[in-house]
């Protein structure tokens, strides 16, 4: 692997660049993104250099796109007339299906890996992009793959091989969810002008999600409408049995139980 | 105000010794509490002196209960008979109209004001009071009362008047319904064998509160009953809202709501 596009240079795709310097690619990394990303990347020597997409596309053994969703979708559109034959193309998108049915529809000539490193942070921008941003963390592929595989592993991060379907299920579950929680709870406290002043730890950190900016979940609930709709429906039938229970004593197992699983959760992570 | 006894010597009623002395408090302060808590608290020099309820209620001029919300009911029932007139008592119980209550049927002799600092951490006991545990915190009174008033003041935290329904309407909303959702949150995810794999930031964060321990809940459920089950209401409408908006532009302006009543609970906090 000698030359490696990043289309969309910002928090991931930037990390992925450093990352994959830190661990030992030593060949070019062309960056495909705006202007304003390009200069910064450039300056912190995040790229190499940068290119439009249809000549890095031609040259390069990986492409990365770290576009938005849809971008995402529109990239995989047109990429596949420039790219020479077996190049891999791979992405960071939050959803999967989506993604992998429109490589279906348009990758040819390239080798398309769905991908969606589990890592993030509430700062975006190449700016804020680091070398470590992957390490420890879930790497999800949408297919197996040597070359892709062996770099997950070089920048530290935990390779889960899931299809996509699967994948939005589980993101539902453990990350789209949680976001409608928080915005729905901050909703609900927010009708009521003295709940701030009784707010504590519990309600701090359980709105904080709630601050996420809403460009990126337009995309998110575009692609994975139907495994959303699942995961509240499962969520709310829950609540809707622990509302009936809060005075009986099988609750009490409940909370054994929940409690396994948050602890179980973080054992892994 | 000379002497303070605090009934129930664990995370809450220890940090408050801590605080009272740091505030400048000289005069002695007696732990009523299993023998326990009392070598611990006598070793951490959190009280001078331990005394049976009975003995200490009598030569106190403040009684502070920081014991479980049902025990704390119990000793309003008891203590009364053995007060000056005029003690001042107080509590730290997590939920208030039925200690109030409680204390409305009960406390003759002396004062009662209800209390509820909300302030806490995830580990427990005397061993892990603090000085400034309570440090530019809420800490609600149910009605006003100069004494208490200026010592709250003293420990830095920030006193907030309400009455004992509107306080319990209030964290039903802040505090209990956040708990039920974690304790939701993980059980829903936990159903799911891979959900683990690719939990990120978000799910670790919304299900923390899971592993909140049953036995402080109890206690709270049975006293807070219909605020939990009203709170539990509006979530549930309110969810349900947004999962039939989940790609409705409507839903732009309800993350911007949302963000904005996130952000402001930080700034009061």
């Amino acid at each position: 692997m000698n030359t490696v596009s990043i289309v969309g240079v910002g928090l991931i795709g930037g990390s992925f660049a450093l990352a994959l310097r830190k661990a030992g690619f030593s060949g070019r990394i062309i960056g495909v993104s705006s202007p304003e990303a390009i200069r910064s990347a450039l300056a912190r020597g995040v790229i190499d250099e940068a290119h439009p997409l249809e000549h890095s596309a031609a040259i390069s053994d990986l492409v990365y796109l770290s576009q938005p969703i849809e971008r995402i979708i529109q990239t995989i559109g047109i990429i596949d007339a420039h790219v020479r034959p077996g190049t891999l193309i791979t992405d960071a998108g939050s959803t999967k299906a989506a993604i992998v049915a429109a490589a279906g529809r348009s990758i040819r000539h390239g080798r398309f890996v769905g991908g969606h490193p589990m890592a993030g942070k509430e700062l975006r921008g190449v700016q804020e992009a680091e070398a470590d941003l992957f390490r420890g963390r879930p790497y999800v592929l949408t297919r197996r793959d040597n070359r892709l595989e062996s770099w997950i592993e070089r920048i530290g991060a935990r390779l889960v091989i899931l299809d996509p379907e699967e994948h939005d299920r589980l993101v539902a579950l453990t990350s789209h969810l949680p976001q409608l929680l928080s915005t729905a709870l901050a909703s609900v406290i927010g009708r009521e002008s003295n709940a701030p002043k009784v707010a504590g730890p519990a309600a701090i950190e359980m709105t904080r999600l709630a601050q996420s900016p809403y460009e990126i979940w337009r995309d998110i609930f575009s692609t994975n409408e139907g495994s959303i709709d699942a995961a509240l429906g499962l969520f709310i039938q829950k609540l809707t049995a622990l509302r009936h229970t809060v005075r009986h004593p099988s609750i009490e197992k409940e909370f054994e139980t929940a409690a396994e699983i948050s602890r179980g959760l973080r054992e892994v992570n």
